[in-house]
This record gives C-alpha cells, sequence and structure tokens, in this order.
C-alpha cells in the first residue's frame, strides 16, 4: 500500500469573510497527506520547507505515518508563503502574496526505497517538478494522480502539457478545466483533455461537488451542504489527499471504485473548511469520517422507480 | 390531477455567448407549463398576454392539454418583454429591458373551475399577484409551489414575506436564499426560510444541480453535464414545471416524492437550455426524457459497501 504524495509544505496567511489568520501551516502535500493518513500509511512524504517549519507539525504527521524522507529542510531559508483573500461567495479568492523561498531551488529527491511505490499523487507545484519525480521512480505506479492550477498553464504551458501526457488522472476546478482545453462546456473539455493524456479527469467545484469522467462515463459526487464553511484554502488538496488514500487502501483502480474515492474525498474536504488551515484535519476520527459517509449516501439516495 | 400554472407569458430578447435572438417567446408560466405537460393534463394556465402573442404558440400549448380560460388577452397592447445578455460563465446575467406592458395592470382572475385545484404552481411574478391567486381558491391546495426572484426582494419585500406564509415550497437560486436570509451557509438560510412559512425549500444552482430541504432532510440532485449549453433562459422556470408536473401526477407530497420531483425537474431543465427559448421543450418526446432520466441514475449511481 504504499503511497507518495507530492507537493508543498508551507505557509499561508488567509482572509475569509469570518475570519482572518496571519500565519497557518499549509500546502498541497500537508493537506493531502493528511487526508490521505486516514486511509493508508506509511505516506511517502516528497517537499521542501525551510527552517521555520514547526518540528511539531512535522511530528504531528510522522505519527500518522506520513515519512519524511524525501522532505529536504533547507537551513536559514523560509518556506514557501502563500496569502489570499476571499470573495463573499467563497468560491473566489485573490491571491496577495506568493513567496517562493525554498521552493525556487527546489529539485526533488526521490529516497530509493519510494521508488517502487504503487501510487503517487503528484500535488500541485511546478510541472516540470512533477515530471521530474515521475522520471525518478523505477517502475511505473498503478496509479498516477496530478493536481494542478490555472498558474501554471499561463507560466509553464509546455512543461504542464508534458506532464499531463505521463498521468493518468487530473484534477482541476472547473474553470481550470475551461482554461485548460478553451471549451465551456465540461463534457467537451473532458474529452480535448483525454486527448492530452490522462485517462480519467476529476474536476472540483468547490462547494458544488466534483465530477469524474473517464471515455463517456460520467459520475457526479455533489458537497455536502455544511452548517459553516470557514476556510475553503486547501479543500481541493484534502479532496485529492482522500482520493488516493482510498484508491490506494483499496488497490482498485477501476472506473467504480474511482466514484467511491470522489466521494471519499468530497468527504475529507467537507472537514477542512470547517476550520482554518489543518487544524479540523488532525481533529477528526475514524468515526466522524463514517458518519459523514453515512450523510453523504443520505444526502444523494434515492428512488427513481417511482418515475 | 388539476395542476393550476400561473406566471408569465412573455417575448424574450437574449444573448449569449454562443449566439443572440431579438425575439423569442418566453415567461415563466410558458416554460413551466411545456415542462409540467408532459407529466399531467390539463393544465389550468393562469397568466396574462398582449394582441402580439403568437396565436400559433397558444395552439400548440393547448394541443398539449394546456386550458387558456384563465389568460387573459390585451387587446392592443403589447405582452410582456425581457431582454438580457448573460456573462460568459452562463450563470449570471445582466437584464437590459423589462418591459412590463401588460403586466403594469395585470389582475389575475381565477376560472371558478380551477378553485378546486389539487395543485398551484406560482411561476415567478409580484408576490401580491401570486397572494391574490391564494386567495381567490375555495379549497386549499395539496401543494402549493412558489417560485421568486431577487427583484421583488428588492422592490416588494412585504408582499413577498406575506405569500411566503401561505406556500409549501419555495423555489429559489442559491444567490436568492442568501439575499432573503442574510445566511451564506444554505443550510442556515434553509432554517431561515422555514421560520418565514415554507416547509420545504428547492435550492436551483443551475449547472451545479439542485438542492431540497425539508427540517433536517437534505437531498441533491446535480445537473446533467451537457455537451452543449446554449441559453440558461427559462431552466429555473422549466425545472419547477417539471418538478410540479411530477407531483401532480403522482399526487404524492413525501420528501421522499420530492426527491424524484427534484430529478424531472433537473432533467426537463436540462433540455431547456440545449436551444434558445421553448425550442426544445417542443421538440422531446417522452422516450427523450426516459433516456435522460436514465442518464441521471447513472450519473449519481454508486455503491458505497467498498469503504
Amino acid at each position: 500500500m504504499s503511497l507518495i504524495v507530492v507537493g508543498t509544505m508551507a505557509f499561508d496567511a488567509i482572509e475569509t469573510p469570518f475570519g482572518k489568520i496571519d500565519k497557518t501551516v499549509g500546502g498541497s502535500a500537508t493537506y493531502a497527506a493528511y487526508a490521505a493518513s486516514n486511509f493508508v500509511r506509511p505516506i511517502h512524504q516528497v517537499s521542501i520547507v525551510g527552517s521555520d517549519f514547526p518540528k511539531k507539525e512535522m511530528e504531528i504527521l510522522r505519527k500518522r505515518g506520513v515519512q519524511m524522507e524525501g522532505v529536504e529542510i533547507v537551513p536559514d531559508k523560509k518556506s514557501f508563503f502563500w496569502s489570499g483573500k476571499y470573495h463573499l461567495d467563497m468560491n473566489t479568492r485573490d491571491t496577495l502574496i506568493t513567496d517562493l523561498n525554498v521552493l525556487e531551488n527546489f529539485n526533488p529527491v526521490i529516497p530509493d526505497n519510494y521508488k517502487s511505490a504503487e501510487f503517487l499523487m503528484l500535488g500541485n507545484l511546478m510541472p516540470s517538478l512533477q515530471k521530474s519525480v515521475i522520471k525518478q521512480l523505477t517502475t511505473r505506479p498503478k496509479l498516477i494522480v496530478l493536481d494542478t492550477m490555472n498558474f501554471w498553464m499561463e507560466t509553464a504551458w509546455d512543461d504542464l502539457r508534458e506532464v499531463l501526457n505521463l498521468i493518468d488522472v487530473l484534477l482541476l476546478n472547473d474553470s481550470e478545466a475551461r482554461q485548460l482545453t478553451g471549451e465551456y462546456s465540461l463534457v467537451k473539455a473532458a474529452r480535448k483533455i483525454f486527448e492530452m493524456g490522462p485517462e480519467y479527469l476529476v474536476i472540483k467545484k468547490g462547494e458544488h461537488g466534483a465530477l469524474l469522467f473517464n471515455e463517456n462515463n460520467v459520475f457526479f459526487a455533489p458537497a455536502l451542504p455544511l452548517e459553516d464553511v470557514f476556510d475553503p484554502t486547501g479543500a481541493g488538496d484534502t479532496f485529492g489527499g482522500g482520493f488516493i488514500g482510498h484508491i490506494a487502501k483499496t488497490k482498485d483502480i477501476s472506473f467504480e471504485n474511482m466514484k467511491t474515492g470522489i466521494i471519499v474525498g468530497s468527504v475529507m474536504a467537507s472537514f477542512c473548511v470547517e476550520k482554518f488551515g489543518t487544524q479540523r484535519l488532525k481533529e477528526i476520527t475514524k468515526e466522524d469520517i463514517d458518519i459523514r459517509l453515512n450523510e453523504f449516501v443520505q444526502l444523494v439516495n434515492f428512488d427513481i422507480a417511482l418515475v
């Protein structure tokens, strides 16, 4: 059940209509590891941090089975820092600050004992680095999942197109799928993305749920309607971590099982948004997850026989 | 199986990123009647038009079982006219022109043989007129469904609050639910709306599907991902017509059956958006509807047993 999670481990400053926090632990690989570690252990983490990254956070992750041999710690440098402000609708945000810091010279080196991992989660990161990780593996993983964002479409198009050719599942939000393909219709966008390499496409739509496309199949999972949506930061990474965590646990890469992966991802994301940063993900238990999975089933459960 | 449909019958001018049409038949009651008539006949239509409203359109509706005794035709006056332009995301639009015309002096008179109808669909219209219709009925319908919009929250707040006290099911879109209650969380918004009168709340989210709330129950139905979304005008009214059409056909007002109503509404709306105006709704057959209902089941069908 070996899973590599690649991405950023960072600090975020976040402002939402409901609150403000100047510095909290974040990063795509942090969120993904918190989510996935509920389903599969160990997790081989690949990232880079500065000397300012909290030892305590590393320790909490280690205790959850997240192995840190692949996390480079750069002395006397600062961790990646992102600052953003959410609009009132919570679905859109402005980036205020992006300080690359240690990320500027990141050259991920995959430890030898990771190189035959069965599952690979490439969290949001420079596409060239995502590609470099794939190239270092000695055996091709059963499933490679890649998350990316509009920023790389604008600044690293060629690298992104190259790495898309090497992966199985692409995770995007709806506006990114439209930007990547120039198609408004998500059905048409999916078809174009399949021509770029991936066989599966997951479109994350935040509070509006997620779509899974494969060939001519489509599956839709809603987001749970929540009492409080506090901070959407990391929800997409958490979704990805829950998805790959379920797949790695079951070792089943069929479309049917990916549907369940999407639901598990949605459930994990629903916890993430309830508090700032990774706070809520640290608190939840297996029982909390099971209760919410059950709520999910109730939410979409229907009998069409009446029609 | 008697159903009253109240609302506008009108002309629209529409511009979307995919095309432009200067004059097409529209109106909340027109769309609702087209949708509902696939499931229940006769439909008692209540509306007002000018002498410019096409006789042919009335004839097509009549042939679908839509009875016109309650549709006032005002000689030498023009029908209600709305013009709007959709943004690139197709989920938001600007109203360019609203010419009330005949609507300015509309005073709906319910024919005697309608007054004991079992089901009442109050399409989007001035809240005072929606109330007037309810007051004219001799027996309280089994179910009263009301659609409204942000415009009435801004211009007819007191009338709207009054009519909300008299109905069972409120249809709104997500931003309207937030505006009506001042709550960002749709779960909290639903709770506030229940305090205003309705026992059921349906939140229409366009391409993102629809939510049904009742007490502590929630049900979610996605929108079908479509190859082409051409013109969203009338999709909400069509959704309402499909919903009440299914309820009136089955005469079952349980939460379980409303779930199916939401799905039927989503399916009907998915046809509406494929062409300008009511065009697509005129073409489709029972078989088309059944095929799409089946696509819907595939879209959301999953087995959580693996978790």
